[in-house]
């Protein structure tokens, strides 16, 4: 994710890392091209015409991909930002399970009691960013799991499901030996659902992409549209042909790009979230409960603008 | 659905399986030939002239035409998430029963009763599938179930409900065994409750199309649109109508033939929910909480990238 | 509500039944002729010139009517949606509480007990849709509820909601009687509040029309529009006039017809829900839980594929 | 709010109470007084040409403008609803409390006691009302509580929260009575939450407008598109410039005025929310499960179509 | 946020105070300047000609441009609109638990346990917004909280969550001192995990922009748009080119300008939430229901129509 202060209006016309221009930019060097072959064509340098003379037929495909267009941004935003709420969420369980271990049983738990429970509670956003990333979470999980647990873990498919019954077994060894009451683990029960929830929201989003056939129909609409567009444009406007495709391919083919990066809002492309920033963010925040200082190892700072 | 790796931009312009291109290619054939007989037409080949001479009508149209369709779409999106949401709550509220099941009882549950439990709960998503999709559960139920318990849910009409009726039964039995204390069964209710929506949620889906009417309408109109568009298009833009029609063509059928396989979202065409495979899922993540090795046979694997 | 088996693109392009053209035929038939008169008056057989010269005009304010017909039709569809949502939570909530009538009595409850739950239980159904219907619900009520329930019911202004507070009495007997504990009381209770929900949310789509400054105010511009079509198409499509005229007006006049059909969606228009259908579900649905056989009458089966 | 009985296509296109025209007439009078003008000058009957030549531009910002205008209904409409449905909750509330103190109670309470709850209950939308209109609640909550009660509520700030708090206070001195259980406690709580939602959520909708640049923005762009528009229909259309310019600042400036006035649903203009008919429906309701009679005052019928 | 009271149509047309108008003046400028060089050089003022010789394009552009900032105007809006839910139910949440502070307790608590608990509760709101405008809490925290636990609180990182924290103790003190049975301590935890979902829900929209790819394309195609619509609209319109391209512009760029101020709601700016009278006006709420008198600081009022 890219986290910038806020720009002059000015300024942010000019800003470079962050937006997705530099990737589009040999697209656009592509239809700059045609642009100049549907110039000279129009202007009899090359033997053939290819004229269209009349913009009408793309004002037509141009809006009408506009608003088929609207629709794919509006659907992969909600997956990014769905997927932003359910890691909020994980937030919020986190807090209110923290503020549970710490208040509702009727008696002081040994420390090493509360320990165990805030490890595996701190380890669980890093299991999930790693199933979701697909990346190798025996590192994290060393550093924060006790060795019995991480052997558990490591070798379960869904690891941070794993981590969510060994919260719920902990809940019934406390039960089990009076330090918890009934009503309490029933709101212990509650929170452990909304985390079985987070988990399972975020494999859902994962797992399920848009449908292909629309993003492949909507891909190949935008293509051929910005690279017939020039041959509409160049009997009517002549020489600022190239200037104006090339514009309107940005803007169709950067809308493209962009919701196709956040459709999948768990990579690590400068769109997606910053999974690494929130799961330090959500650990600090139970420390930041339990009065302990901040990591040790310093939150993750944007560099060149960017959390990953 | 279609599962695919990430394409690059150039090789997406390309792909042919899982895109709807395959299956509307009689159509477009059509489409094509419509437009020869315009451009016969007007460049006085035919003895008639089906000349309109203008573009605007169908600008005005189209458009219009752009926006209705993105409103079908949207309903036909919306239907086809939340049938994926109520397939991925199914998974949740799975994960919270067994997570239930395994420490909310106030005493060790001797394995066959817990066997049984889980038996219906693996069976659940199976059932729930085979009726959605109207085919034969018995396969999948006789693997799963005790004989008894199959042979009461194979009469019954509703076979998910019925089976969700058993997990109550299954909790009321060690209530009143005193294995499950009072407040424990209220949050096996809350689960099952939620078990409940799901089951009635997909029901609803299916068994509830769009608006006949609408989709008839919207058909019509589209067809309509681009069975006549070569006539507008012909006096503009001449021997190019052909390619130009077809490629709205495409835009717009594609469009609506997408939304109308996803509006069903249980039916088994390319864009329809991979349900084998998140049946599959489910009943795995399941036994990874209970610490069982996945099952024997495998879980179902994209052929030519489609999963069923 | 119509259900068709799925049509085959070209035999949907000729469906009658359930769609709204047969109704707007007359209104069609005018928008021809006046497109007659236009072409006669262009053509100088008519006195009088009511010729505009340019489409223009038309196109900014039919497009910005899609826009806005693209907004009734969302909000309609809304309502009709959550009506539908509501009527699917009537049977989740009719299941649950069969289950939990079945499965939380810490002690089996008497036959005649129960059937008396599940009598009221299944005439709420039929009780809600003749109070959306403001229809006459004596028969259905009569053979479904004990001779003094019905006195009591029948004489109620609002009788679902007496229904539901007489399953709550019913759930108080039991828990006095000592059959049901205070935990599942309120489990009883969180599942009558879900009724609750769905009846008055029923009342509130019922009972609140979208503005009508709204519905008057769209159904204007679309009727002026189309009754003007014709003489701004004229001059550009000459002859062709009466056909496009007639199918701009088909899609904007049916894109109306049809929102203010499902903005009201418990009538008995075609594409209104089939509440009849729904109700004997979700009956059939409480009845399978019990071991009971299908209805004696049978469940309604579409006619001439409507479903009321 | 207006309540009319389903109209005629045609007697739909002139009916005149309960739409906006009535209000917008002086100034679509001054669109048309700019079109005269528009066509005078065209026509050099003006000593100055004030011809733009081309709707081209026109079409630009009218279409714009229409998606920024949809933008805005749709914003206006969702606060209507969402203040309609914190009003169906309000009648869903009322209804699941008045069960609960029918039901809950371990023992029957004295009547004087159900008659304190019933009291306070009934004037709460009274009281809700009268807060959100900035009216004098003095005589409805004469009429409906006893004097106590009424002495402490009409010094209070924020009377229905404060009615709410009364009701807590009731569920709280039979609980200590021993009447109410601790389980039937949390049952009231949460309602009595569910109360506390719909108070403070419809005083977040009276208190926050849409924010004002963004109302502000649209109303200039809708007036200054309207004022202008004459001049550039009047080269292509002539003398059928007033006609047109009429009717397109009629479809404009009613969908701004619409939306203006359904974005604050608690006022008394024609499209808001019939408070009145509602609070009465609510006590109606209330009174029908008590098993006594309607109200003695007649509940609000439609004058001249409209409910306030 | 702007609190104007209704305005005549007409007088809205020149409001100043809290509209965008006078941040856009220097940019508007500009345009303007733009298109006077455009008219020059169109009439052959200027020794090049810059004509563009056709509105077609920008017609393209420009629509396709309305359809992507209507997306994102909703996205801001959904944003602004969560926020402000999200401090309503702050509000809800606090009167819920003043409600059961002072109702759920089985025997009176002393004054003091009360106060401490309100002191904590009524510090809340200002220590969210603190956090959330980056702003220092140390006055308002000092004015309302004991020292003791004002030291707590201000050497804590995420200062609300640590007040969530105190309310949790406060509710085990008095369970273990026996003032709350278990039940109640439930209660009291929904509505502290109500509090923590909104404590988390505004720090996940403070901490996550909309993407900075999306708001720098759309703000580039703006401006691009803007400054090259001149060269557009001069052939067309001539002398009209400077109004018409700064009225275009006054509509694109304050829907930008807009957007991206409501798409950070928490800060300062005229159309942000105002969240000192939000946080003054939980605080009397809460006093309210105390039988308090409101705080002997006046509640903010607005200057020049401004609450911030």
């Amino acid at each position: 994710m890219i986290i910038r202060p806020h720009l002059h209006w000015f300024r942010m016309l000019l800003a470079w890392r962050g937006s997705v221009l530099p990737r589009l930019l040999p697209r656009l060097f592509l239809i700059f091209c045609i642009s100049i072959i549907a110039v000279a064509a129009h202007d009899h340098l090359l033997p053939v015409s290819l004229n269209l003379n009349t913009t009408a037929p793309f004002s037509l495909i141009g809006i009408a991909l506009a608003v088929f267009l609207g629709f794919r941004n509006n659907a992969s935003y909600d997956r990014w930002w769905e997927a932003r709420k359910l890691w909020g969420q994980l937030l919020n369980e986190s807090r209110s399970l923290t503020r549970e271990v710490l208040t509702l049983p009727s008696r002081p738990l040994p420390k090493e009691d509360t320990q165990e429970f805030f490890a595996a509670l701190s380890a669980l956003p890093h299991a999930l960013r790693h199933q979701l990333r697909k990346s190798d979470p025996t590192e994290d999980l060393t550093a924060r799991l006790p060795q019995a647990l991480f052997n558990r873990v490591i070798v379960s498919r869904y690891k941070p499901a794993t981590l969510m019954l060994y919260l719920g077994e902990w809940v019934q060894r406390q039960a089990r030996a009076g330090a918890i009451d009934p009503m309490a683990v029933i709101a212990f029960d509650r929170n452990l659902n909304g985390l079985s929830d987070v988990i399972g929201g975020c494999e859902r989003i994962a797992s399920t992409p848009l449908p292909f056939a629309y993003s492949v129909m909507i891909h190949r609409t935008v293509y051929f549209f910005c690279a017939s567009l020039p041959f509409g444009l160049v009997d009517s406007i002549g020489i600022f042909t190239p200037v104006f495709a090339v514009f309107v391919a940005y803007t169709f083919m950067a809308h493209e790009a962009i919701a196709s990066q956040i459709e999948e809002p768990f990579g690590t492309d400068d769109n997606d979230l910053a999974l690494n920033a929130i799961s330090a963010t959500i650990e600090d925040a139970t420390r930041d409960l339990l009065g302990e200082a901040s990591l040790p190892m310093p939150k993750p700072q944007p560099e060149d603008y960017a959390l990953d």
